[in-house]
Formats: structure tokens, C-alpha cells, sequence
């Protein structure tokens, strides 16, 4: 079929593990699948509810990892859902649902990641309607881009370039996740913003770029397009696909190489929700501080995440530390470290290995 | 039956609940039961062991809470064990225990906490003959003194006063727990010893010196002597008298009062693992300082304690701190403050009961 202007589609990325969140996230339960949305809901959930905000039920696909399919299933019934037979990061699996948006006609499609968090959902179906505006109808690649409100080092970032519309900009440069010093000076310059993960592009647009950059990639994913009838079906073309396939995200395969791209600047809220601190920000305290969660207890502490999951979590005499007892196993680090517990989670797994 | 200064017998207090080791200790689980003894035996099992290294089996009594019988009596096969229907600190249950020996013609009588460790047993034995050879055959109340090494504010005190042999002083002074100035006078002043809570004593002579200071006490602690022929009888008496006596301790009710007090000087090694510090401080470590117990694990902590039963505790970059998991329950504290973990038991008792 041709390509439509109209018939909009989303894909949401719901394949990561997000080992941040150990111990809470596991791998067969991770970050997208914890109650961490708004009123205890997961935040794959909420990303459906953006996604049929834009497009009906079966204009979404969600990929995952196979051993996700029945999880995912089970939290978006009569959604189409695709497993990956492995993961190969954010280029091929865009690259495979451009094929399948691309064999039912699709117009632009809008890539989700499924585990961040955005409240505004009123200026986020704004936004995303003038993505799929200036994408639907021109060969170019839309990413959105957040306000920097901090130096993060752990997001890529973007330059903005040209202006072309209003909080629409060419992009000048994608940048990888800088230092410290070098996300000092993009904060204080004004010029960047952070790279949400979050795209709009037509599936031929973008199959085309891929193909410029990467040809090795894009020749056998443009060919799932043939098998793209059903999940099922589609997952058996994948099988013996995806484990040739080069392990890249989008940003190195193509984004950092396709001339055509722009960049929106977002007027919702968005967090990524990187860490146990990121997500205690957006929680309520006790007056001292602390953000107590399920069965927790914290005597003479302050400024503390305590999370008690299937047990007990108590911290006695403590400050600006997280506790965390989830199911079987406890993390107990300070706040600042929160970003490094992917490290633990490694210990812990080779540790059962031995 | 007429007192022997042959027939010695041994006396284990086991009805303690140790709170101090939240969440490994439970109320149903005490520190007494737990493996902190060397070679993982609990502390229970190394105290019987120490008492029949002085006396055959059938003249130990362990006096328990009545809800630890089953878990004492596995622990302790074919030991009488006695379970007190409320608790009543340690003056009625030792009462109690002088009328169960007096009925069978005991001679003295050792009391034995059952939640300390003592590795040198032979050490012990000697300490122990001796002491038996001196309250076995004289009027005397005998105590344990152990050297004190640091300025500990959680025990009492014994002040020497005349020696009477080698090691063996007459007391001149129980103290309270002193306040840290006076714990460092004490360590400076080289005449105090700590009150190890392990008696040597006739049946007559206590039950003589409780009545001469608590007569409203001797009295129905006397008179359980007539029902003392089995552990179930003796079960029997206990629970219409001991609801209604004074809960308090041996040192306040009689030690403090009494004027034929001695304290022997022990040659052996003591410790009454009062909190997790000090049972680290036994256990072996990793390179960087580390006590790894059990499912633990530690990614750039040095110094730290952490303790993983049925499940895992994972601790990173901490230093000084505690992280214990046990079968649902965390506790996280710095080390400094081991002593205080009561406080987060109590807490979460409280919190339980709302």
C-alpha cells in the first residue's frame, strides 16, 4: 500500500530490563511492568494510554522480548504484540516495525519507548499531532527533544539547528552522553536538549535512511514486510533475522548520519525515570523527608527511600539512603549512588552463575 | 531431700528475645536460636554444651517462654525444659529453678544465660569447678565478673572488694549500666568487672536471700518445690503464681541487698553478642573489610556487615553500615548503630499492630 498521511500508527519499545530498579525490576518483571505510573499503575500502561490517545488499538504494535510476550499480552489485551527472539537494541526492532507499519498501509509512526513517564497527556497528544503533521507528508526523521533542566550525563543530547516552525528546529548535531563538564556547558548554553527516545517518521522515510547508513541492516528487515500478516507469523520471519542483525540503537545507525532531521522541542512533562531517585522525586513524603513505600518502616531517618515489597524494608538512623526489599531480596545504597545499582544486579547475576 | 555439695546442677535461662537482632531474631525465633555460635550451632546448643561439660544431662533445667518450649526441645533432646507462662525477668525464674533442684537434692547450682558464647571451654570448666567448690559448700552468693576491656554502657558492674582467693573477691558494689563517663572511670580504675549474668548458688541459700530483701516473692517461688516432679507439674504450678509476681531482676532483688556476695574473676573468654557489631566482630571478612553472611553481596563497601537468609542482600559503595535480609524483613543501619535496632523491632511490632 501507498503511504497515507492520515493513517497514523505507534510502536512501543517494551523489550529493555531496566536493571536500575533491582531489585524490584528483575528480569522477567522489569521497569515497564513496575508500578511506577501514577496511581499504581505500570508505566507500559500508561504508554498505551498515550499511544490510543493517537491512533486506535490496532494501529499499535508493541515489541518486547519473547519472554515478555505473555506479560505484555496481559497488560495491553488486543494489542498487536511482537517478541523479539533476541534483543538487538533500538535500530533493527524500529527497522522490523517499519516493515510491519509499512505493510499495512501506515502513514507516519510514532516511536514509544515504553518506560518513561509523562502526566501531561493534554500537551503530549498536542505535540505528538504536530509530529505527525510534519512528518507524515515530508521524507524527514522527527525527534522530540526535553528542555534541559539539569546536567544529566546519563541521556544523549541535541543541537538544535535552523528553526522551521514553532519549538521545531533542524537538528545541528546528536551528541552521546557527555561528561559532566560537557553537560555543564550544553545547560548553560541553552542550545541543546536531551534526546527522548521518542520519534515520528514515515516507515518507508525511515527504512530508506537506514538503508543509506547501515544497508547490511536495512535489506533484511525491509524484507519482514512479506511475513508482517500476523504477530505469530511475523515471529517466525524474525527467528532467523534478528540474530545476524547488528546490535545498535537508531542514534548511531542512523540518526547521527540521515541529513533530514528535525527536532521538537516538547512542551510536556517527561522523565525517564533512570533511577530509585528519579522516581522517589515524584513521590510524597513523610515530614522528614522520606518516601516510605508499601511496608516500610523508618526510624530516625531523613531524606531516605524505603520500599517494602513482599516484606518488611526498615531503615534505623539513616540519611539520603535507599532500602529496598523486594520479593526475596533487599539493596540497601546512598541516593547518589542509585544510578550505578545496574552494577548490582550484574554481581548478583554472576553470583547465581557460579 | 538435704543439699549436697556434690550434686550440682545447671540452670539455662532461654526465654530471652533478643531484639537486637532484628529482623534475623523474631519473637518466635530468638537470639538464643540462632546459629551465631561457631560452626553455625545456635547459642543455645553451645550453652548446653558448656553445661554438660559440668553436670550429666538430667540435672540441666532450661527455663523458656512457653512458646519456645517445642523449638528449646528440639534444640535440647532430653533436657527437662520448663516453660514460664508470662515472662517475670530473672529473680522468679531463678526462684523457681532453686525449688525444681532443691526438690531433687541439688547441690549448687550454675545459672547460665543462654545468648552468650564462650569459646574457651576449658577455661570455663576450671572457672566453673571452682565456683561450684565455693558456693557448694558455704552460704555465699556467687557471681561472675569478666574483665572489662572497653567502656561498655549496656552492662552492670561488680566493684572487687577484699579478695578471698585467687580471683575470688568479695563485692563491694553492683552497679546499674553507667552512663559513658562513669563506664570510663570504671575501665580506668581497674576495680570493676561486668556482671555476666552467671551465678553459682545453693537452692536454700538463694531462696534464703530472695526472702531476706523480696519475701512477697520467696514465698509461692518456695512452695512450687512440691510440684516439681516433672516438667509438665511443674508447668502446672507455675502458671496461677507467676502471673501475679514482680517482674524483676536477680541483681535488684536480691545481688543488690545481699551481704554474701563474691565475684570470681573469670579466666575465660565472653561475649554477649549484644548486637550485630559485636557478633561481626567474630566472624571472618573479605578484603576490603567486609562480614559476608549467607546470600550477600557487596559492590565497593568497605567495613560493612551484610547478612542474606532465605533471599539476598545486596549492599553498594556503603561503608560502616548493616544490611541484613531475613526471610521477608530488611534492616539497614549504620554499624554505630547496632545497639538501637530495638527500636526498629518495636517499631514495625507497632506498626503490625495497627
Amino acid at each position: 500500500m501507498t503511504p497515507s498521511a492520515e493513517n497514523h500508527s505507534v510502536l512501543i519499545l517494551a523489550g529493555g530490563r531496566g536493571e536500575r530498579f533491582w531489585p524490584w525490576s528483575r528480569p522477567e518483571r522489569p521497569k515497564q511492568l513496575l508500578p511506577l505510573a501514577r496511581g499504581g499503575r505500570t508505566l507500559l500502561d500508561a504508554t498505551l494510554e498515550r499511544a490510543l490517545r493517537l491512533v486506535p488499538r490496532e494501529r499499535v504494535l508493541i515489541l518486547t522480548a519473547r519472554d515478555l510476550v505473555e506479560a505484555v499480552r496481559a497488560e495491553c489485551p488486543g494489542v498487536a504484540v511482537v517478541g523479539e527472539p533476541v534483543p538487538r537494541n533500538t535500530a533493527p526492532a524500529i527497522g522490523a516495525a517499519a516493515a510491519w507499519f509499512q505493510s499495512r498501509g501506515s502513514g507516519a509512526f510514532m516511536v514509544l519507548p515504553s518506560d518513561h513517564l509523562i502526566d501531561d497527556l493534554d500537551a503530549f497528544v498536542a505535540d505528538a499531532t504536530r509530529a505527525f503533521e510534519a512528518a507524515g507528508s515530508e521524507r524527514v526523521l522527527l525527534t522530540f527533544g526535553i528542555p534541559v533542566s539539569h546536567p544529566e550525563t546519563n541521556f544523549g543530547y541535541i543541537q538544535r539547528g535552523a528553526q522551521v516552525g514553532p519549538r521545531l528546529h533542524r537538528v545541528a548535531r546528536f551528541t552521546e552522553k557527555p561528561d559532566r563538564a560537557r553537560a555543564e556547558q550544553y545547560l548553560a548554553g541553552g542550545e541543546h536538549l536531551w534526546n527522548s527516545g521518542m520519534f515520528v517518521w514515515r516507515p518507508d522515510v525511515f527504512l530508506d535512511a537506514l538503508e543509506a547508513s547501515r544497508p547490511a541492516l536495512a535489506a533484511p528487515l525491509r524484507a519482514l514486510a512479506a511475513a508482517a500478516a500476523d504477530e505469530r507469523g511475523f515471529e517466525r520471519a524474525l527467528d532467523p533475522v534478528f540474530p545476524g542483525l547488528e546490535a545498535i540503537s537508531v542514534d548511531y545507525a542512523v540518526l547521527e548520519h540521515a541529513p533530514n532531521t528535525l527536532v521538537l522541542e516538547a512542551a510536556f512533562d517527561w522523565d525517564d525515570l533512570g533511577s530509585w531517585g528519579a522516581w522517589a522525586r515524584r513521590q510524597p513524603r513523610d515530614g522528614h523527608g522520606n518516601v516510605l513505600f508499601g511496608d516500610a518502616v523508618a526510624v530516625d531517618c531523613r531524606s531516605c527511600i524505603v520500599v517494602g515489597e513482599g516484606g518488611t524494608a526498615a531503615a534505623l538512623g539513616l540519611e539520603d539512603m535507599v532500602v529496598v526489599h523486594v520479593d526475596g531480596s533487599t539493596l540497601a545504597c546512598r541516593l547518589a549512588d542509585t544510578d550505578r545499582v545496574r552494577r548490582v544486579s550484574e554481581a548478583v547475576r554472576e553470583r547465581g552463575a557460579r
